[in-house]
């Protein structure tokens, strides 16, 4: 409960506030003798990291790991990895004017009401500097996962209203800004962005994951089916409004017999309308959700607001500014999928004895 | 785990296949000294019921719950309500012809692969008569959170691709048999289901859900946000493939400017873009999801699959058969919410002591 | 949480009070494809309830189980199994003096504290007829363990002032109303009984518990070690006041240098001070523990006692009366020990991938 | 599951083995606006520590804790208090020789079993090193609880077949080296351990906790009664054997009609037999429970013992050495007391809404 923890066998559970002393978690039911390169652990970090580009915030947080416990002669022992990230570059005195004023759809308001007392810095614990803690883990599960065969295909395919269709490239991904399988459209997607950007605005944008490999049988029937558990996953992220598989909302449109996948004769399917899920079980196909983001709150424009006294007051854009969040939400998103599949993963193994 | 319970303080856990002997459950943490109606519990079991109407299946399930435990004198005594529902109408050999192959897009093929030995009859487990139990545990969770001022309204927004638009009128949603609130609509809607049905086919729809009187505060942090936990829940329903919150996928094309909901002096919101939701805690605005249903799977068309050893087959279509799923769900999201609603105040309430 | 579930992986879930409709409850995680025999379930069953012998209260329950889900033609199929066991001997009038007193050592008072409104029919929740619970799910955790080459044996080795001692003899242990591993030890233990039950009064025991042919690595590190959570287990038995592990509270006098246990060349070790776990951990050695029960607090003799106002009253003894629970306790000690160690046997599966 | 963590609502996860980086954790749900005083978590942690007098392991280490998030201003925010302590003193070539040998009665050889890959210097996470952690969670729960007027007196009771009678001084507690509430005993106990010292070898004792102030209420039925979830609380931690509340062992040898404990018109009891618990959950009767510890497995006394082959070795006794280690385990068995507690009284209030 409260809210800190994901995952059943393989769990994480997390702590720290944006401008605290440090950000960190603790990884429990890491299945043992798996060689961990902590190297990689890092080097997603670092594709989550703010200042990595034009176009994002240019916040330098250090965001360097450090493993506390778990890994040993660089294979995990079963016992839990723990892991903290210090908070290096923050700079508190800009958050002073927020201590008392509430930013429009931000966590300020709720937050307040929720536990009458708050560290405000930054957002504190609504920030989306925890978003670091799921890339260390999603991290640790990826390669465990990437041992078994399975896969991660993930990207930008949507900023405002620049949507991109067709086969991804996959070695197009990390070669752009934007994180979009097609450097082409990327170079579209960089010039809306940085418009967005000048006039001191945000816009939203998609991400899509596909995972190959997956074995048959994970998701657990009725309330842990594999889309469900994967849906409560992705839209813990900061900014997500929405998660649909395979099909989606498109499916509202389909007749079932357009829709259905017709089987060949090695079990797999002909079409995928499915995502891979049926029943709430993986079938063997690739997995495929799209996540939608909303426009990041902070805008580098006046607003109007209220303080805590409900008094209206109008607030200037000012500190850092991030116009399109979604190539840096690319590796949350792949973290909190492959946290999830390994957590099914290992409860699936107990479906049998 | 094992997927069969759903929440932490206000707990489901449920059992029963489609064709065995009863389907049930236990209710735990029901809070103490709540009125309890039975009748209304039963009520709400009646509408999802199948058979009432031209456009459902016509399979007669009687589902008459028997509360067995945890009402005394018609009020909760805070221990579990435990309750069962006899499957009554099971003509198993109906199912016969499918113990051996499977059905396109059914749950057939992974359930077998995952546990290797099942009870196929109907689907077993995975039928959706299991969301009867959850209709149970609703109405349970519905009757509390009414003491509390927060009401519910859920309907049918979407049938194929005729969209309700406009505001609900709440008075006509139980007056039509697709529960769309607007008769008009309703009708259109009905022509295009018997159509439909008509051609042994079946077509998607979607749900929306509103809920208002809601505290603030509702939701826990990081990975237990209020629509995450929502997300997960209604997710879990048979034949649905996404969910949206707010302004949902359309948020993919907005600006952060036209997007922020603006705060009026007493804290409510000019806008409701977040659907009720910020930084995942209820904010007192009406809360507002979107839940999207594919076309059932099972057609009245005879369709090409394959068998266990991998023989391809021809499946006839027979049996009952539901055209279009989304009128009978309503009861069932709208149970999912109450469900996740009433354990997320009972988890909010432990912030404080 | 609210306490009426327990285990991780394999997991029971219960509902029900002593003069209700029916008891009975859900377990979820059982491995599926494997064989269960109903007959064995309510064998075990037979084994725990009232009136079997001179020395147990003559309250007739009928207790029969009804199986209602997750076991299909013999076999588990992986999904939950439900089942129910209808009160039939409930003459709740025999409970009408004690609507608004209070029982010493009884549940009367607490509950009524806690809860504000209780069924207080023959104790309610809080009665051991809840146990027969835990005795369908541990006899559904004792098959599966034994095709593991798991078995238990568990006795009563103290009534009152009355110990056995030396090596238990198996065949022993059924064929007196005891359930003393020793019939000639029985016999003096029944003939104390019976003077108990004449002057209308109780008296406590102790029961043991070895079970043989556990694997090594049973036992989560830190919070989850396995005498913690079978300690856990046992102590939620009602009339429960302590248990110990090994050596137990003989350790307490004891020099390193006599408790330690030295290896042989196989693993095994020379002596069973750990009671078969170290470090928290099973090692391969028989599993030894012993539990502490009280009297039970139903007396034939009137004692002072209170109101709901606070106002002296005298209790008649009158009703069914317990001399000694022990013999009838031993079937619930031995299921909660199975339906802990069949969960840490599919923890422990979880530790490897 | 995976066993690092504790608790439902108030949750402390932990991590860390004795000779890595650090050991730490997240403790979530904690209740928001209490004040924390960090000094006085520090001052546990003190108690705890090695090297405090010349009857504990001379072992220095620093123990000082680092408060990473969760508290802002000087009190809770409602977001997990993430913390470490840093391992200085680690000389881990001490325990070269024990890298492929398995001491007897330590957790060496069952680790190795389980996990296949250890962190085998100082015991890893096996370590009683890793209980640090539980007193910095109980040292926060122990100051929340302390504002509801609940006090806890927790002390040594028995060492080897010393054993305090009578009532204890609160005061003396601290003011002797045994932590014997009273310093007559006291000395007669550390004389005892100080000849056990010098013969290499350890010798066993037992811990008391009494808790008065508590509500009634505490406590949930069936699975986690009060003294259940404590049991397993107590019995986590390393070396302990037994528990036994109120009367404990010895309810086994006493009738009914002297053990029941008699109300007073009040509602509080005459005698207190019961422990404070009634029904599994608390009576408003000071809380009472007892813990047996076994002797300290390290011995400086050379013993004889298998290496991971099989072969025989011979471990000389070397390094530090605890004769008797239940003086510094009084604040761990106060705070795994404390941490149930406060956990039981927030789950508590969730039965009312």
């Amino acid at each position: 409960m409260a809210g800190s923890s994901f995952g059943h066998i393989f769990r994480l559970s997390t702590f720290g506030e944006s401008h605290g002393v440090a950000i960190g978690g603790t990884i429990d039911g890491v299945p043992a003798g798996q060689e961990i390169d902590v190297a990689l652990i890092q080097a997603e970090l670092d594709r989550r990291k703010p200042g990595q580009s034009a176009i994002t915030t240019q916040r330098k947080e250090s965001d360097t790991v450090e493993i506390l416990s778990g890994i040993y002669e660089g294979r995990t022992t079963g016992t839990p990895i723990g892991f903290i990230i210090r908070n290096s570059d923050s700079k508190s005195k800009d958050y002073d004017h927020l201590k008392d004023n509430f930013r429009p759809s931000h966590a300020d308001f709720t937050y307040q009401k929720k536990y009458g007392h708050r560290d405000h810095r930054g957002g504190g614990r609504s920030s989306a500097r925890e978003t670091a803690c799921r890339v260390v883990a999603g991290a640790v599960a990826k390669q465990i996962l990437e041992y078994k065969g399975i896969s991660f295909l993930t990207y930008v395919d949507q900023v405002g209203n620049i949507k991109f269709e067709g086969e991804p490239n996959r070695n197009e991904i990390e070669t752009n800004e934007v994180r979009c399988p097609s450097n082409a459209m990327a170079e579209k997607m960089m010039e809306y962005i940085k418009e967005i950007r000048k006039s001191g605005d945000t816009v939203g944008g998609a991400i899509k994951c596909i995972v190959n490999g997956l074995p048959i049988g994970l998701g657990e029937p009725v309330f842990d089916k594999l889309h469900a558990v994967l849906g409560h996953a992705v839209l813990s992220i900061n900014a997500v409004k929405g998660v649909e598989f395979g099909s989606g909302f498109e499916a509202i449109e389909k007749l079932g017999s357009e829709h259905n996948d017709l089987f060949n004769e090695d079990g797999t399917t002909k079409t995928n309308n499915a995502g891979g899920i049926v029943g709430g079980i993986s079938n063997g196909m690739p997995l495929k959700l799209r996540v939608a983001f909303k426009p990041v709150a902070t805008l580098l424009k006046s607003q109007e607001s209220i303080d805590k006294e409900g008094n209206k007051v109008t607030l200037e854009g000012k500190g850092r500014h991030d116009p399109c969040v979604v190539p840096r939400a690319v590796p949350i998103v792949e973290s909190m999928v492959a946290i999830t599949l390994l957590d099914m993963l290992l409860q699936h193994n107990a479906t049998r004895i």
